[in-house]
Parts: C-alpha cells; structure tokens; sequence
C-alpha cells in the first residue's frame, strides 16, 4: 500500500505542482478526492468547503504537509534514488541556485499570475466582478519577472542551469492557466526564449499527464 | 457541507447503485474516490487494496454502511419527502412487492450476472484462465430467471407495478454490464418486455449520469 497520500483535485495548481513531481520521482501514491454532488449536479471546486480548511494535503506515513513547495522538496529529498535525480541539482551552488528560483516563483510569479487568472477566469464564473486595477497590476508584475526570465533564459536552457528542476517544475501549473487564457497567453508568447522554455518544460511526459487528469471532462454542473 | 459520504469508484457495481439512488432522491452528497498511481500509471481497480477491504463504504452522519442494497433502502427511508417518493412504493403490498423483486435481484439476478461477466471481461484483463463451467451455468441460471422477468413485465411495466421503484434501480449496474458485453447482450435483447423495461430504466437521468461518471476517460495503465 502507498504510504504516500494526496489529497486534492489536479485541477488546483498546489495539488498539479505535487503530482508533477511525484510523476517525475515515479513515486507511488494515492490521490484521495473529494467531490460533492447535490443532485445529480457536481459542484464546482470554488464553492467546496474543504475539509481541512485546504486545497491540498499531503501525508508520507506520519508526515503531514500542506505547502506544495515544501512537499516538492521533501519528494525529491525523500526519494533521492528513484525517477528524475536532477530536480534539486547536484551540488551545493546548483541547488542554491534552484532554491533562489523557486522562491522567485513562489513570491513574485505566483501571487500576479494567480490573481490575474482568478480574476480574469474564475471572477465571472462566480459572478464577481472583475477587479481591473488588479488586472492590470498583475500584469504589469507579471511583464517585469517574465523580462528577467528572458534574460536568464538567454544564458542557460532552464532556470537554475541547463538541467530540468524543480525551479521550473514549479512553474509549470501557473503558466499552463496563463497560456491557456486568451487575456494572458501572450505574457509567454510574446517572449521568444520564456516561449521555447515553456513548450520544453510543458512537453515533458509528467505534465502531459498532470495536464490529462486536469482534463478529464468535467461533469454537467 | 453533506452529512452523507460515499467511498468507493463509480465503476463498481455496488457503488454505481447507490449512486443512481441517491441523484434520484436529490440527495447532496461527497463523493471520495481513491486512486493508486505507480509512476504516471493508475492501477487498475482490480489490483487496489481496499483501505477497508471494500469497494463501497456509505456514511450517513454518524451510521456507517457498506451493503448498497441496504443503503438504498436506507436512503429512500430517511430522505422521504425528497426527489422521486416512488422508489418504496406507497403502500404495504406495494412494499412487500418492492422487497419481494429487491430480493430476487440479490439473491438470483445478481450473482450469475456478476460471475458471467467476471469470466468474459475481466478474467482475461487479469490473466486468470476463464471457467467455462461458470460461464455456462451463469448463463442458464440467469437465462431462467429473465424468463421470470418477462412474464412479470408482460403483466406489469415495471417489476414491482407500474412505477419505477428500487426493484428496478437495482438491477441497473449489473444489467448495464450484461449489454455492454457481446457475449451477455443477448440475454436482454432477445427478451420483448425485458428489452422495453431496460429501455426505459436505463434512460432514466439518474443512471445516464452514473453511466457519464463511470466513463469519464481512464487514464493510460
């Protein structure tokens, strides 16, 4: 039985950033979700009361964590020998180097192109307004972070070097739902080696498969 | 959030009818499916240890039941002023009748269904040899008792009277099965009244939804 257990919906960008890395680790797991009918109607996501106050929940045996960065790098700390060796680099500058990345994700990517997309995307669908002044603040963080990528992606193939890791692993759910809106797609596009970096991390097999459950059609609601 | 929580995977049998009771009493409800992944590949449910060593566990605040049967009649029960007030009839004969055909599905349609479709789909996905054997007699046994069926609905639309009740219900996931497979689908078709009946309980909504979740796309294994 696996001692690995996620709790979520891929389709939350936490719980897809997890499974990326447990596809890319090739560790076995069982993901537990939750979904709530009235009738033969399936609510959606947003208006779910989640159980532990949370999109996401992650056991290993006695472990629990909720952070999806933290559990990416207890996943590939934990399961060093198996799947993907190369997501925490090699040596000590590498994974300097990675962990600098990850947190340029998690503090300046992240919070704009979240906010952009809810706004943009899950707004209308719950019947709020649009907020434009944070539309267009999000937009102008998003084009100052993604030009410094474009610098960085000059120098070297990924982020943190010319190796996949979990730097850019991370970034692969926000930028999915930014390429998949027609209002944010170009912040990538636009963007000649952010555009090449993106269709190289996007085209790797785990998150095809992220990408694949995340699809599964979603019943009449 | 739903007082009633049903664990199990929309593609057992025991499962499904519960499923198919609840949307037709409009019952709100959470849904938990657990999947193992091993690497990218979802094991196949057959391959599942069942936390449980069940494939269908019903909570209903604090009752716990795991004989789908019983929690049907559990549902129709408790939630009486809801969604379709037929499934137990309106009177005692009616009752007894409902119970008398519940019975019949349990005891005599159920178990031959199950082994006949056992051996034809899944023994060879298992690589288990087929036991022609139990596949003959399957046969007969359910050969006989649709013979009953179809003198009964000669008589009456639906097995308990003339309205849908959980007589009929019950026998949705495993008559579902029989039609889908070649080997089975005659046993159905070849019988005027049983044909007509399973027409009409099979286009029902409820068990179109039930039928939609067990074929939301399963992943590559």
């Amino acid at each position: 039985m696996a001692s690995v257990k996620v709790f979520g919906s891929p389709t939350s960008s936490e719980v897809a950033r997890v499974l990326a890395c447990l596809f890319e680790k090739d560790v076995e797991f069982q993901l537990i979700r939750v979904d709530t009918y009235k009738g033969q109607k399936r609510l959606p996501e947003y208006l779910k009361l989640q159980p532990q106050g949370q999109a996401l929940t992650f056991e290993d045996g006695k472990m629990t964590l909720v952070d999806s960065r933290e559990i990416c790098r207890h996943i590939t700390e934990k399961y060093v020998d198996q799947g993907n060796k190369d997501l925490l680099g090699t040596g000590t500058l590498e994974r300097a180097s990675i962990e600098q990345w990850l947190q340029t994700e998690a503090r300046s990517f992240d919070p704009p192109s979240s906010a952009l997309v809810f706004h943009l995307a899950f707004a209308p669908l719950m019947g709020l307004e649009q907020d434009q002044e944070v539309i267009e603040q999000s937009r102008r963080k998003l084009n100052k972070v993604l030009d410094i990528y474009e610098k960085r992606l000059q120098e070297t193939k990924f982020l943190a070097g010319d190796r996949f890791t979990l730097a850019d692993l991370s970034h692969l759910p926000n930028t999915q739902r930014l390429v998949s809106h027609n209002g944010c797609r170009q912040l990538i596009t636009s963007r000649k080696k952010v555009s090449k970096w993106w269709e190289e991390i996007s085209s790797r097999p785990s998150w095809r498969r992220v990408v694949e459950m995340q699809q599964e059609p979603t019943p009449v609601i």
